[in-house]
């Protein structure tokens, strides 16, 4: 029989990792809320938190954390074969595999968290700058991943939103 | 202030447009039925249609359907500029935006469907047969769509049937 | 025996469907350049004109603009089933496909580009911030298709350039 | 200044990864030969061995490459963190992050090759089979890569055969 891991297992592990790699999940929401608090009168950061949140309990968001934050930690530790680990310890430019991680986090809610990812990985807005900073560790995954899941809950805070939207709109119809 | 289409009305607009082009979610069922029986013990064909149509809620997935249909509706009445119209007339081998609206389905259950899906759609399988037939009709979008909507419930269903054995293996601890 | 259309009809097509949706391959290169100019010294607006060109020599890149533009142009003509028109016609939210077409550009040239993309598109960056004007015409596709060529273009610079260090480098062992 | 590895160094490692996990290029191209076939008359393994090692000279299919292999290899030594470490050394399958791998191999020929990817990987025809036997090691990342590999090359394949057409086609105008 096939043996698994449980949810609730990959939950911990995944806010595990992310605690060990110096990303709090409040760190996350404040993208979250720079993202969407101009779309969205009166967010939050406490509904911002709760998004970050429930992305978190997505399996694939925790199989792409899990994976990235695996790959960091040894590069950190120098036990990569060569030239990946001179790649990852770099941040070389063109390797895209931490994009790729990121975009599978981000297609869960759908494509409207494309643009919203790429800004803020390239603005290095709050905890991403600090993940950028090399003297901080090697976060080659991490600053794209923890990018991801703060444009994914943003998209996930726009299609509750609209729900909430349509639900007053039919109040007052 | 932004005016906006209701979740109701994306719904039974992407009901509509699959019953008028002949794809009943019996049909994609019975794909997601061939995809999963083996993996799932005693599975049904009730729940896979319940499967599909909890695909169909999506908003994402809404929106593949209504764009992929229009332009197959659109190249049957030559109402497109060419080359396009030719293109998706005449189901263009080296055309692949069929392919990536039918991606953008998958996506939202993660990337465990890509295979299911790359599967059915080369096997033609049940309706995809029907479909890739000219004489009824131009489904260049089509074929993908269906496909990829059977495949994404195939998915879904694989998430929860995981979700039940935990339970059951919780109950037996 | 199956018929298709030539590469170069293609080709000639997209600069057309470009053209008369007021986008200047300039306009574009304009973008390169401001992406790019920070990482390669001495970067002149023809060297990034030069690589936009390529970019559009690309069937899949093709295939994503006539198939954009034609939406644009239909939602212009109020040719589009509802409620796709209206979704289209007000650049709705929560539709993603013309994200999903600016990735398969993107894609092209490998996932280094998602964030020069997500980054010019947010700042509506030059061209993009005229055809986000919604007197200017409907351009639902237009802008993420324009902003996703820059940053192909920018891919493809990135590579190149490269390459020339290599060689100066190993030149100069 | 930004030191980086050298296109041959990441060429020489990405085939010398291919041979220690037990994959000829020659199986590749058995398999690109079994998917297009049919679709180019007189298609040689010679012309498909040929255009599997121009898809293994692009950096992106290089750099999916290492880094899948190192998760499979770290897997067999059992060096890589729990859950991740149980979760790849069976093959799991809700982890998606090989298909993921595998899409971004396919892209940079685009979406034409998302369908002949599923198929093989499905049938596991070929080596793809040899790798998915548990007694033959850990290949968690390996088939999908093959796989992906080979259905790139079937589109490459598709876009040179159609460039031959239209030159065969001018000459008889």
């Amino acid at each position: 029989m096939d043996t698994f891991i449980k949810s609730e297992e990959m939950h911990q592990a995944t806010l595990q990792a992310l605690q060990d790699r110096g990303v709090g999940l409040l760190d996350i929401a404040q993208i979250t809320l720079f993202l969407q608090s101009k779309y969205v009168p009166g967010l939050t950061i406490e509904t911002c938190l709760e998004n970050v949140e429930q992305v978190l309990e997505k399996r694939e968001v925790q199989n792409a954390i899990l994976t990235g934050v695996a790959l960091d930690v040894m590069a950190e530790q120098h036990a990569l074969p060569q030239p990946l680990q001179h790649i990852i310890e770099t941040d070389e430019s063109l390797y895209g595999v931490d994009e790729i991680l990121a975009l599978s986090i981000l297609n869960i809610y759908g494509s409207i968290g494309y643009t919203n990812y790429g800004y803020v990985d390239k603005l290095k807005y709050g905890i991403l700058d600090w993940l950028n900073d090399k003297k901080n560790g090697t976060h080659t995954f991490m600053d794209d991943l923890a990018g991801a899941v703060a444009a994914a809950a943003a998209s996930r805070l726009a299609h509750r939103y609209r729900s909430l939207q349509e639900q007053e709109q039919e109040l007052n119809e």
